[in-house]
């Protein structure tokens, strides 16, 4: 079969693979929409993805390994005892594409805090296939039904939707909080998408580019603000009654970002970091002590698929469709993807069909 | 009568002052045991202390103001109104000397979370009088009676104490946790104390003056290390099981206090940080997302002085009465409190008697 392969930072290549075998336990599954060409230029930690010589500690894979971590497709293949009440051939999915060494020393493996093991990473980056190709096996504990309402373009965006619901769970939100969002990206904007789904009273959206903050207002912020021309600041406090923000979410990982962070966030407010970030920062203390302000740290989620899907069933959210701004073949990953995804910020997913 | 005041950093007059009316809710305290000479040094922002020119927003006063904010006293008049059932002449107190703006427009102060009030501050360091004098008149709401069991001595030290159980408050801390103190100055040793009446499970202390690290060995820390000298961070591990550090407390405030910290704390673990910065810090930003920890931000306290006296009179606490390292007059409160504090580190609690 065809998968796109990374080779390493700037080096995919699609190519023929052997077909994976269903084993014990798993399924296998057609793939139909596939995403994240993101992630690719990021520099990965090993914990994250070998290298061409040192294999991945839970995988045993080097480089080159399949691509593609956010994904849906249809089940093609019911492995030996796997549970047919819940998945079944034909049926649409999406997967938690979460490893972790699942050793019993590992604190948090025990505490089933997946995503924290220091060898966590995932299916598409470590080893054990991925979503750019045309065919995966999984364990059936990572695989979801897709809800009836909900088409596989969409179930491809699940996965990103998942790191914004576990960064709300991680965060200090409750229902009717006032929500600021720095950056709508891709992440910032599954992160306004998922505060909607879950009750924010206040959402305002801080992001410099025009395109952006577009989408920001299609995908109906309450407000949106342009840090390059506006006091972001006085303006949380405005639309917050003088309190500041309870929430803020970090999804840009700039300096300028955890800087605003800090000015917005109310007395005993919360800053989480969702965005990746390529630098150290420069964190005033004198912040968090005087506003006794909580910062949180999330990477990927963990447990969060299942709750997820229940509100996507419930018809929580709208317009994911509209992040899909392109949509590609397999063969057009690196020339129609990958580099027009570097240079073109209108771009927000674009959907590759194996 | 007599009062130690503050002109500002580094200019303390002990001169005389009339002596204050006790008002409508108020009490009169005659003055037996101060301390808190450590803070007068520090550059306190306008919202914590006035200046010449510009008044405390709260309080009205500009420097000079009476200094102390930990003491203790016995009353000596109970203004009209007071609930006498709860104090009374003669009876033995302390005092939560925090001021805040009090205002219904007020986030914190409406939440009563005063501490974080805009205009926070404190008795001694904003105006209204101070524990290095000898008296001072104080709102009934702000006077708490010290257990039988505890001499005044050991009263001079609930404030600092204080800090130390509302930081615990505030962090990640549960019964059983194992905890690691960075620094053991005078709050990283109220910062122990207060983890061992709370049940830590292990207390780890990193210190690296050698007088230090003998208090902490002194007051019974589960383990001691020496940062200069020794891997702290793989004593952690060893010590945790290598698991890490649930809490870690920053008492010190410098840039290798918070490296430790984030390397020594465990995945989903927390941060908090209880020292004053005077400079910004660099975070390593992967540290946070990859690990998932928290960091807390802490000032002063807010309503733990009534429960924290239970836990003192039913004997959480020995040792107290160790960090009392000197006894000094109230006229000698600069040349043999303040100057002494500064250059000898063997010095963890001046007592002033006024
Ligand atoms: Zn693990
Ligand atoms: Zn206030």
């Amino acid at each position: 079969m065809r998968a796109a392969r990374y080779y390493g930072p700037g080096d995919v290549r699609v190519e023929e693979v052997p077909e994976p075998e269903t084993r014990k336990g798993q399924v296998k599954i057609k793939l139909v929409c596939g995403s994240d060409l993101h992630a690719f230029h990021a520099p990965f930690p090993e914990s994250i993805t070998p290298t061409l010589t040192n294999p991945h500690y839970v995988t045993g894979e080097t480089l080159p390994v399949t691509l593609g971590h956010e994904f849906s497709g249809i089940i093609t293949e019911v492995g030996e005892g796997v549970d047919t009440g819940r998945l079944s051939k034909g049926q649409n999915v999406v997967v938690e594409p979460l490893i972790s060494c699942r050793e019993n020393g590992c604190g948090p493996c025990s505490a089933d805090h997946r995503n924290v093991c220091p060898h966590a990473s995932f299916l598409g980056l470590a080893g054990w296939g991925g979503g750019l190709a045309e065919y995966i096996t999984v364990d059936e504990r990572l695989v979801f039904p897709l809800p009836l309402n909900t088409p596989l373009d969409v179930g491809a965006m699940i996965e990103p939707l998942a790191v914004a619901w576990h960064a709300i769970n991680r965060s200090a939100f409750k229902e009717g909080a006032n929500c600021l969002v720095i950056g709508s990206g891709p992440i910032g904007l599954m992160t306004l998408k998922a505060l909607q789904a879950r009750g924010a009273k206040w959402i305002g959206v801080s992001e410099p580019s025009d395109q952006r903050r577009g989408m920001a207002v299609e995908q109906q912020a309450s407000a949106v603000f342009d840090p390059r021309t506006q006091d972001v600041v006085a303006e949380v406090f405005k639309a917050t009654g003088g309190q500041g923000a309870d929430v803020v979410f970090d999804c840009a990982g700039v300096q300028p970002s955890l800087d605003l962070a800090a000015k917005a966030v109310r007395p005993r407010g919360n800053i989480t970091i969702v965005a990746i970030w390529t630098k150290p920062a420069i964190l005033n203390m004198n912040d968090i002590t005087f506003k006794e302000f909580t910062m949180t740290g999330i990477i990927g989620y963990d447990h969060v698929h299942a709750e997820l899907l229940e509100a996507v069933a419930a018809g929580k959210f709208t317009g994911l469709e509209k992040f899909i701004t392109k949509k590609i073949k397999l063969e057009d990953v690196v020339e129609e993807g990958i580099k027009v995804l570097m240079n073109d910020k209108e771009q927000i997913k674009i959907l590759v069909h194996p």
